[in-house]
């Protein structure tokens, strides 16, 4: 994926060149810190790609692609209070380094340095790109909202899960998508279906980590194998198996196994009882949605074109 | 001012019609709550006022002054949880109520509501409404934070002081009358001239709570009078007195008095060593500034005009 590859390291150069270190140093210093911590910087290059599928000038994308990246580092800061997590990409979580206090105020910063960066486009275009930003930003709060909500509980549909996925990870790739488009100026029905890509890939991406989760390899997957089901989250493959079997699961989850042998008892219980191969016709499903959804978006470039779908077919099928 | 309180009344009817009651209800209803909780709707009463001060229809303006209340109340929400307040209004706080995580999320929300009914201005004005705004909402992020640093230290000096106040609490009164006037669809400079009066006349304000905090009437400030110096806060009167006399400042602060004698030892010293007419003359400087700045302005509507000095004379020298 050569011309992502690209558009990854305009963007770390670009954001680099970005100046945040203002007064007070106490608000900014964390600002700098996190979006100096790195990340794959997928959004932002995603929206490069969409303006050069319509043969857009991807400078012109540049400016709201770096906002797309702060408010995703906004979105990681103000999780991690939620969520008392004490790191991030190895290193130590804001408010663990700086205090509670401090996460909030510099991630309330973010999410208008982002609104800033966003909405660094052509007037003509600015109405729609704030309608779909902020459509994606509230999205986002609901999904996380959501997530909290269905940490615990044994009524969660399959829909309602889906449901959570699509709004706290997936719109931010469809508004990264979506973006880019639009700074390309096409018309907003090519703009959707390319918002549309963006869902659904990133609506694969997840159920494949839950997948992943399970069935990863433990040398090629970053976190732990099993953590969900140690946790008893509810993932799409507990979720079917409840649905399949949900005396079955009740035994397994009243079961007293130490954490090896739980994992263990789980992965066999989701392959018998078909949520395994549930959860990967959906995730097949979606990845198909998604190629479906970038044919009918009608881009240009034939090369920009073939690195999205082979992009997405890695968010759905990656093993790590 | 009969204006300015018809204009309060119709802010209160149209938010009050405004349906935040969405899914999930744990991110929205805490947005309701703290909404219907009241204020004196000043800030987006003064949106409308300008707009009308420019012969401008002030239905025009109502939703970016909206946008301002739901900012100003998204500010209180994080505001709170960091000085751990459990009260707000009377009533108890969304982070007391329902939690820090609740009260981060709903307040993220309502910073995106503010920006989407701030936005929904005419296209032909959308620029300067974000750009006024943007720099509006990190100005106050950054006042927070020198607020929280400024609480304690004795190197705090009278123009660090100001500019605090600036950005934390008068930006946005600067802001709501921008916006107003950009509704109206009147020059930048004239919208400028607009904000400067709301800037002055919110830190003509500021001043004076501080010295209401010292001197005012108990039966009537609704505070307990002396609270600030019981906390030994940098009010501009402390600023003042150690700019005058810092060793019988120091003396006072080494002391061992019950907080009555406290009080009543900084109120004498604060007028005997000058800094409470310091303090004085610099608020009467500041409405000065206020009142130059509206008649710059050049508004159109006489009736308006004249309200919004007599609104600014009466935050400069109100007794409660």
């Amino acid at each position: 994926m050569k011309k992502i590859q690209e558009f990854v390291r305009l963007v770390e150069h670009t954001l680099a060149r970005q100046d945040f270190d203002n007064d007070p140093q106490e608000l900014y210093e964390p600002i700098s810190y996190i979006l100096a911590l790195g990340g794959k910087r997928l959004r932002p290059a995603l929206t490069l790609a969409a303006c050069e599928l319509f043969d857009g000038d991807s400078n012109e994308a540049l400016m709201p692609a770096l906002g797309i990246e702060i408010f995703h580092n906004f979105s990681l800061v103000h999780d991690d209070i939620m969520d008392q997590s004490e790191k991030r990409r190895g290193k130590p979580t804001i408010h663990h380094r700086w205090g509670v206090n401090r996460a909030i105020l510099s991630g309330d910063a973010m999410l208008v340095k982002a609104y800033e960066y966003v909405t660094k486009v052509d007037s003509s275009i600015l109405p729609k790109v704030l309608k779909s930003f902020n459509r994606t930003a509230l999205a986002i709060c609901e999904g996380q909202q959501l997530d909290v909500n269905f940490e615990s509980g044994t009524n969660v549909k399959e829909g309602d899960y889906l449901e959570m996925v699509r709004l706290k990870t997936a719109v931010l790739l469809g508004c990264a998508m979506q973006l880019g488009a639009l700074s390309a100026k096409v018309s907003s029905r090519k703009a959707d279906s390319l918002y549309d890509f963006g869902v659904y890939a990133g609506m694969a991406f997840q159920v494949q980590d839950d997948l992943l989760d399970a069935y990863g390899d433990p040398d090629k997957f970053g976190k732990k194998v099993g953590g969900d089901i140690i946790q008893e989250k509810n993932t799409l493959l507990m979720i079917y198996a409840r649905e399949e079997n949900e005396e079955k699961l009740q035994a397994l989850l009243d079961a007293k196994y130490d954490d090896a042998e739980k994992v263990e008892h789980f992965r066999s219980f989701f392959v018998q009882c078909g949520a395994r191969k549930r959860a990967e016709a959906k995730r097949d499903e979606l990845l198909n949605k998604a190629l479906s959804s970038l044919a009918a978006a009608e881009g240009n470039n034939q090369e920009v074109k073939s690195e999205l779908a082979e992009f997405a077919t890695w968010l759905a099928h990656r093993d790590r």
